[in-house]
């Protein structure tokens, strides 16, 4: 399970980084949580396939986290795309898109599904690979972080030891469940013979724009990576209460609260150039801090 | 008087490539015309600073013609723009624009002005050093071709001249004019004695992205610059035809029948990877023909 960054940088473009969007990889699936200008191009050059992207989540309606939405859903269009697309944002966005779509008399080539997003913490999407769950954070306007957990795959099964017991495939199912295996001869293959420990579940959590606050820590604790904004360092908290974002060390103590395995660090405000002192602040309260930085791809 | 690319592909941005946007640059003004995603970072990356733009013309409503629009509308804001902006685009437009700032409940810090693009030809900016004259052509929706016309500044004053001569500053309006200047002792100063040629008059027609058509002919007729749109080759013809675009060829042809003294071709469509051919095709029916590469900087 991986996480790319596309933008990680807050609503003014500076120094060559971009507004926020970033990926979440489970099993080949490609998650994308907010969409700002340019996350199109960006996928490009980052060799994200749009045709691995089912789902979009979108954590609110500053632009930073949605311009490039319109030209990347156009884009899946003019490539000929068949498989529906799962738009998850707040409810206020699908007028909006509707009408783009409306006076540049579009018809896509695929379904496009919208979801608007529920007030309250709520289990949105239940895929065969991941869930997401959506959570309500504290911003200027309403806005929402996600919660995607990869669900495990069972126990693997390792077919040179399968056939060395004369195991047959139909019974593949049941050895990732975990059973063992009874023979005619009468011999019980033990699970643990012919398997090996599944890929884990794991968690990421995204916290999109927020104040500081404890009030989304019961759905984050224990996350194996905690994305938390960091507009500004310490020196700038003042800027950063008045518009509703957190500071460097806000987001270690969020990350530090939660039982959080890594902090990954973004949504940079352009005042900086440099971005190793988010880092410092931060690491110094959260030890398992890093700085997101574009095109770089991050385990969870 | 200079044309800068900003954006020179159809739709889909391929190989680098991003969709429409150009800059006209008259007297130090900076002109924007079409405002496709990414403008506001191509605008970085050129040098072209937002403070010097005051009027941007959208051709019309397909998103690779104003979705970088929003997000260079509210950057303007976050740093703090007072300056008026004046916006001239499809109507259609309006409501749109203003759903994303309500949705995101933004206040932009200066005011920015709506115009609606007439139907008919119709002279729609008459600014001291330049007009903008607003034509349709013909696409799959709505769309309008835009003639950016350098005034000129009359006479160019020559200090040294004006010095010799003893000329009060006072006066130099009336040398702009072509004024002979009488002195006190009954001497005639004859104008071209003091001054010189000032900047000419200089028309550039963005003929926004249309099917092969003489309907707008009259209004671009004898253009130092022609900008028209060649999305394919002439062996694609009939998708141009179906698509509502145009061939090099037919560019060529429109540039030829124009009198214009110079073509610069664009939006090409991201099925081609090279360009050169687009200017070969062209230039075989209009010689003066240049493939816009972006970035570049074109004298009108």
């Amino acid at each position: 399970m991986k996480v790319t960054i596309l933008g990680n940088n807050s609503a003014l473009p500076a120094f060559g980084r971009h507004p926020t969007a970033q990926t979440v990889t489970v099993y080949g699936e490609v998650v994308l949580i907010d969409c700002g200008e340019g996350t199109q191009i960006q996928m490009q050059r980052y060799g994200l396939k749009w045709r691995s992207v089912h789902h979009i989540y979108i954590s609110h309606l500053h632009g930073d986290h949605y311009f490039g939405l319109p030209g990347l859903i156009n884009s899946m269009s003019l490539l000929g795309r068949i498989a529906p697309l799962h738009l998850h944002a707040p409810a206020e966005l699908k007028p909006i898109l509707d009408a783009i779509l409306e006076v540049a008399d579009t018809v896509l080539s695929y379904q496009l599904y919208f979801h608007a997003l529920p007030e309250a913490t709520a289990l949105i999407t239940d895929d065969p690979s991941f869930t997401v769950t959506s959570f309500p954070v504290e911003h200027r306007i309403k806005c929402y972080g996600f919660l995607v957990e990869r669900k495990t795959k069972g126990r693997k099964i390792v077919p040179e030891k399968c056939n060395e017991y004369e195991i047959p495939a139909a019974f593949y199912d049941h050895l990732k469940k975990g059973e063992d295996y009874e023979r005619k001869d009468g011999l019980v293959v033990k699970n643990d013979w012919v398997t090996e420990d599944g890929p884990a579940v794991k968690r990421y959590a995204y916290c999109a724009d927020t104040l500081f606050t404890d009030s989304f820590q019961d759905v984050i604790r224990g996350v194996d990576t905690l994305y938390h904004e960091c507009t500004y360092l310490e020196a700038d908290k003042a800027k950063a209460v008045a518009r509703y974002h957190s500071t460097a060390a806000q987001a270690a103590e969020v990350a530090k609260k939660a039982g959080a395995k890594q902090l990954l660090l973004g949504h940079f405000s352009s005042k900086y150039k440099e971005l190793e002192a988010f880092r410092e602040e931060a690491s110094a309260i959260f030890p398992n801090s890093l700085v997101s930085i574009e095109g770089t791809v991050y385990e969870v």
